[in-house]
């Protein structure tokens, strides 16, 4: 069995690689997919590309549009959609990926520290899993996958 | 033509009576469904009726799961869905409509202040119509409902 | 706000005359359906109708399919879908139901006893609201459609 | 032609090990997923990762809903879903797995001893074959597969 | 409960109005639709309002093409299609309607002599219920939706 | 039976008008629907209600996506589609709203001269009917929805 | 550019192969499903597995259900549906498969003689392409997979 | 990752062998699929495999139909539509699979002049970005596939 997983959410912390990392380690069959993480460069991707604007809110519409292509392929191919909430920015992105997974019956696994579980209610309800790490993401695709328990 | 709409997002100011009062004084044919905005109500409803619990998570999650019986039914026979950013709060909720109404390929109304459009843009660039007051939102609906535009 | 619900499960109490009176007392706007829940015509339709069969499985085949006219039509139609486990007889016709209908994406409230938890957690964990008692289902409706809660 | 199968049901009896060993006899292409069939791991797979719960019901619902990510995947990519009935426990969420497949369309082979076919006509009405044995079950894929019958 | 009935196949016997006559005998409510019934107008009817064809093929294209909104109205609409097969003509167009309404998910009852079974095999397979008479099939639909049997 | 009818296209002519003047005439349940036919306020409709662009392109984009919230909707909820080319303008919207109603399955009713049936012979391929005046659009939906030929 | 095309209908004649070989000569990507042809075997496959009916009604039944198992998997999985009318039997199956192929948005290719052709009009219609002989078949999937026509 | 790309519109000037020159040349993952681009061959296609037609209409219908096949299949199977509106003809059928591929949700370029953005608008307003170079659908690929914007 192979899992298609989409990570979704913070891009400023290295927690994509954690699992990357824990994954491969592990030897399990998954393969990634994500938004692109490089901040500036998903800021900036309508202009750069497609040329400059001077509303600020046509730059930010062209280039998250532009995006959406990548997510929307990312949500709509996997099997599993895991979504990070850090602790800066709104994240606003984070849950509307997180109900657009939901919407497509995709498995919802919400990564978060345990001070947000009160805001995320609505969304961990929606969850096969609400986890706090990184390392317990990894153990929950090794489990699907092979049905190992982490050693006690 | 009738529209129905879903009412989606912030619970603490009367944005959605002045949209209801607005929408009657036109006279539009709109039917409206809205989460139970009252905020004490929606935290404990699941404990209320099922029973209570220890532990603060299940407590919230009795509840996020009862809502989302409304909360589902509201989007799923919507043809519009406007979806409210207020200045309080983490707001993950409204986001996550806003994805669940997207992905059911929903006509998504987002109604924000300007301060939020960059934290906002992917949801923005989902949407047919960013608006920023109430008002608005009683305009797009006539215009959508009988072509007519507001006087200059 | 009307809520069209499928009551499935048990037939031999009258959990589904306690809903319905309770409903109506509390003057919400449900519009329920069920199975037949004559027990003796449930089980003799196919041949009642279509003509007699010696071998006891095609006896019940006939039934079953013809039943699931019915079944399928208030399921598909319905936005919430009410579950009851009994202590009698296997029920997995009820399993099924709630099966298909968390397949279709429909709101699920499983009602049953403690000492069934165990049993049925595959099933909870696809449901919305897991309640003891039909007077709980019917808080629930009238959460979902009115915001109010029980008195305490 | 390769038939995608998930093996739903009982996790007691080594009826999937005999329907594997059967399939590689016949050289069948068939690509077979399952349920975690380790009826421990399986109980308690949710909080051995994301930790404990004092109440049961919580601990048993992290299983399930984890477990659910498996079994869903299995499901929605399958042809064929057979699901066994066996002698044992109250099997809900066979019964349950027989209703989301059904609802998906996927073709569905039940197997159980005749004894239950009374209480299963519901799931069989719903099946495009009942079988008794595992080697049934190897003779029906052998015949969807190539359209060799058995040696009368 | 309503029933949206569409009854589908042979048009030179009067079996639609017997079905009418017996559920208006009994008071079901049923809403019934069908394909245009006169042979001619529904040979003609595309050359007859879109302009004569000198090929007899494109003739009967037109029409055919033209009947086809109505057809596929009524069986996308119908929550049950019951479908005819006479004893005159190939028919082709019924067992299409039925392919197309059991690929709809649609509750499905064939209505033929037993002359017909073996030829019939694959299409009574995806139905719920095989009747050989008018009357059956409103005692069928007596049945799902009030669950009264005929009297023996 | 009712017919719900999207008139999609040319908005230069009166051809809604005489299809409508028909529909009463001949007395036939149909309800309408259709873009707003203002060209004015159809191409401005963003900026006036949302505030203005100084980009052209902005300008139309707003007025475009608001416009979608109609057509969609229209489109979405309509059983035919009627979609008229004329002879001015490029009319891409026209065939845009074409490929849309197809894509989900709509019945299409292409309504052009011929001087454009090579140009529209994708468009008209994919439709149940083409018709070159609206007064053969009348009688194609009195045909649907009564059998009724026009007297030769 | 790969194309899956399963061949439905008539299984007494060898346009399969005419198809198949024709298809290899040039050179295709075509990857080909069919249902089982073997006439006794596909008749009596569900009492050879699944055990012996007195009533051959149930006898049929039984075969009709398991067939269905490769046919569905077949048509749902397949670019292109060709169904062939032969000149014997009633061949109701085919124009089933036609139906649910239509209903699924499949493309369709109707591959029958002339004198078919009024009988046949209505599944005509739903298809892309009606051909006369197999080697028409051939050059339609050559020319669909590679621009290129038949030197003339 | 890998981007599935169909390219659909303009066919008289080389702009899809501009775009796949770019995408070797940058190394990207994309599988293309594309109408057949033999103008005349497009044409004749139907008459030229199954035969002559006296009316031009059923000349062009044939070979509308037959192109179908590979349209809806490129466009069904793809990630990301291209839609190239050129100077030429009535490009009617680019914004038909504009249409087409919007309702089915697959994201959306188009490629085209600023002189035909006002026309476009209804178009443009359901794209993820709107083009005016080859060059510009590559970096769009290249970024959406790699992350990496073209050097400033």
């Amino acid at each position: 069995m192979q899992l298609k997983v989409y990570l979704s959410g913070e891009i400023h912390t290295d927690w994509r690689d954690e699992i990357r990392a824990g994954v491969k380690a592990a030897g399990l069959d998954v393969r990634f997919s994500e938004p692109v993480t490089d901040h500036a460069a998903s800021d900036d991707c309508g202009v750069a590309i497609l040329g400059d604007e001077q509303d600020k809110f046509w730059h930010d519409h062209k280039g998250a549009l532009l995006n959406s292509i990548r997510t929307r392929k990312g949500i709509e191919d996997a099997d599993v959609v895991v979504v990070r909430f850090g602790d800066k920015y709104r994240q606003w992105n984070a849950a509307f990926d997180a109900g657009y997974a939901a919407a497509l019956g995709k498995s919802l696994i919400v990564l978060h520290g345990a001070e947000h579980a009160h805001a995320l209610k609505e969304v961990d309800a929606a969850a096969q899993a609400v986890a706090e790490t990184p390392a317990q993401v990894v153990s929950l695709l090794r489990y699907v996958l092979t049905g190992a328990l982490p050693r006690g």
